[in-house]
């Protein structure tokens, strides 16, 4: 068979966190915390279990979550949201990059993608018929030029699709870059996905700014943000899409085809969690920080060249210096045998031009965790 | 614009439940039961919230919902099912659907669908490039011949969608029909994807035959489920795949770029369900049975032309009495604005050839509530 979305491999996070599994390895592959999340938010998901509605939400989200999402956006980025209009919930971030795809690209459509990318971006851009122009980011340090967007945007451009906080890279996109990026979308009367699921795991006293709070922006963006990464509970797969109505109409279309709603339940307390003091949500971002900061220090001091993580639950190192042939990898397939630590290959995230000496390790893990990883890496360094 | 699936208009379902919303009515349109599910159910998805994991399972579901998924299979069908490679949980079994057509049909394939039909099937089919051909099913008896299936199947056949129990038509197939199906599927070496969320739900003593299950299907088809359903928690959003090695992997492959994964505490509370004795099992089809009875003894009171229900959450009936030309959709507008009761046009359930005279009403309700409905409507006609 050579179906559409059959002919790609298992994703990469899955594949190692069962060789993890496999080899009794600690997982520092595929991104998720290992803390239990907010008491708070976990309590209110079982009260509305218990005592609350296990029917059919409406397609869009429950009014209490449409609601929270609005107001997160007016009290964050100081965007005014109508959320029986601008608002959708879905089944997790992925689900939501689906739809926005499936619901706006029209066969031939050009698609510009920033690498290195999610691996579901591709195999989702193809199916709904768009043509992937690519810009390539480089390691060390992940920047992009005038030139690189010239290149990639044509008069077939339909959207862009950016990653910002960037898994793997942990790059953060600055007010200039994204400046670049909205003159683009503009000149080409173009749209813009957003994948803003880290947007609340940013460090070192930055906050993420969202391409749609950029002028002219507003109702080019499809804003994606994901409750399972503002709340530690990446196994809810409660997403959303904030967007102006004649882009949500279109991606509401295809959301129903999908997997049509999400359990109330989940949506009640991700409608609570929203709401929480700001205190929460710069813990979050603090706490992420010293493990960031304890793991880099970790891999550094084990002979890794670490490279800068400005957020997200990642940080990636060069492998350059270990030998390994440039194959990353094989690099992580031997890691996490021999060493019993998981990683990611970050040439996962490319499609063509990867770079093959860059690994990613994930950080959102307890410290006794990272610390015996490290022990680990020191073994066999 | 006219991307692939923003062409279709909003679902039916959720079109009228907005409907009866706004005037204030009593929704048997949209298919859910109003009662709270089984209390243990809900209390073992508590209980896992709150004490465990709540990060990414395996995208393929939780070892204890497979274990209990092969177990079901076994118990209920005789199924020897490997629950390590041939089940999957999705996020509904709306979303296993779209992961089973997108998987399977290659570009050009033709695609065999029973008309009535859920209104997600075709919209998948095509995005997935394959080509409809239709079986229609008449009103009343809903049934089907030999040449019906020769002038359907062809060498280009790549597989064919059954719902059985079929929604909305409320029939279930039995053996004779089903060994036709079998008969052409491997005739024409062809697979079948058996949307058989409603397998628990069927009356009169009848027990559901899984088309798996027949000769020489076993290794053609794939059998999916829901917990929605089988639970009476429809806004849970958990479904699953049963089917061979060979089959469910191309599945895996899209299900990855859908959802991922799936709650975990609710995969926990269903593993528990779906080992529950079998008096609940019983139970489930026993009360909605009486349902059924009592909304067509009510139906018909006030003047219906009540059709047969051998399964599922409806009935239909016939409205060619009640005048409106034959337009079942000005019918059910009618209804929810005037009589304050939602219905479903059961067109919508058609691509070409649609019976106009036939509506769907949901039984799924509490008592007092069918009783309501039948009064409003008995004030009416
Ligand atoms: C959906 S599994 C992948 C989790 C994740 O975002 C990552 O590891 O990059
Ligand atoms: C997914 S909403 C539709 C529910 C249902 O199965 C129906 O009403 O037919």
């Amino acid at each position: 068979g050579n179906a559409l979305l059959s002919s790609y491999g298992t994703t990469i996070f899955e594949v190692m966190s069962r060789l993890s599994e496999e080899h009794g390895a600690i997982n520092l592959g595929q991104g998720f915390p290992d803390d239990r999340g907010p008491a708070d938010v976990l309590q209110t998901a079982a009260d509305a279990l218990l005592t609350g509605w296990n029917q059919y939400p409406s397609m869009m989200g429950t009014p209490d979550l449409r609601q929270a999402l609005a107001a997160h956006a007016g009290r964050f980025y100081g965007l005014d949201v109508d959320w029986k209009t601008e608002t959708m919930v879905t089944s997790g971030a992925t689900e939501a990059l689906t739809a926005c795809l499936l619901g706006l690209i029209n066969p031939g459509d050009e698609v510009v993608l920033f690498q290195p990318m999610y691996d579901s971006y591709l195999p989702i851009v193809r199916l709904a018929g768009g043509v992937p122009r690519f810009v390539s980011l480089k390691a060390p340090d992940w920047s992009f030029s005038r030139a690189d967007l010239e290149a990639a945007f044509s008069p077939r451009t339909k959207l862009v699709l950016i990653n910002d906080p960037l898994n793997p890279a942990a790059k953060v996109f600055d007010r200039a870059e994204l400046e670049l990026i909205a003159e683009f979308v503009q000149r080409h009367d173009a749209l813009a996905v957003c994948d803003e699921v880290y947007e609340h795991i940013v460090f070192d006293g930055r906050r993420h700014i969202p391409l749609m709070s950029l002028p002219g922006m507003r109702d080019r963006c499809l804003k994606i943000g994901s409750a399972g990464k503002t709340f530690s509970l990446t196994g809810w797969k409660v997403g959303y899409v904030t967007a102006a109505p004649h882009l949500l109409q279109p991606v509401a279309k295809a959301h129903q085809f999908l997997t049509f709603t999400t359990p109330p339940n989940l949506q009640a307390a991700v409608a609570y969690g929203l709401g929480k003091e700001e205190a929460y949500f710069t813990g979050l971002a603090a706490g992420l920080q010293a493990k960031r900061d304890r793991l880099s220090a970790g891999l550094a001091s084990v002979g890794f060249d670490v490279l800068p993580s400005a957020g997200t639950y990642f940080v990636a190192a060069d492998i350059s210096r270990f030998g390994f042939d440039g194959d990353d990898q094989a690099f992580c397939r031997w890691l996490v045998a021999e060493a019993k630590v998981a990683a990611i290959p970050v040439s996962a995230f490319f499609v063509e031009n990867a770079p093959t000496n860059v690994v990613r390790f994930c950080f959102s893990k307890k410290d006794e965790v990272l610390d015996t990883a490290i022990e680990r890496l020191r073994h066999r360094f």
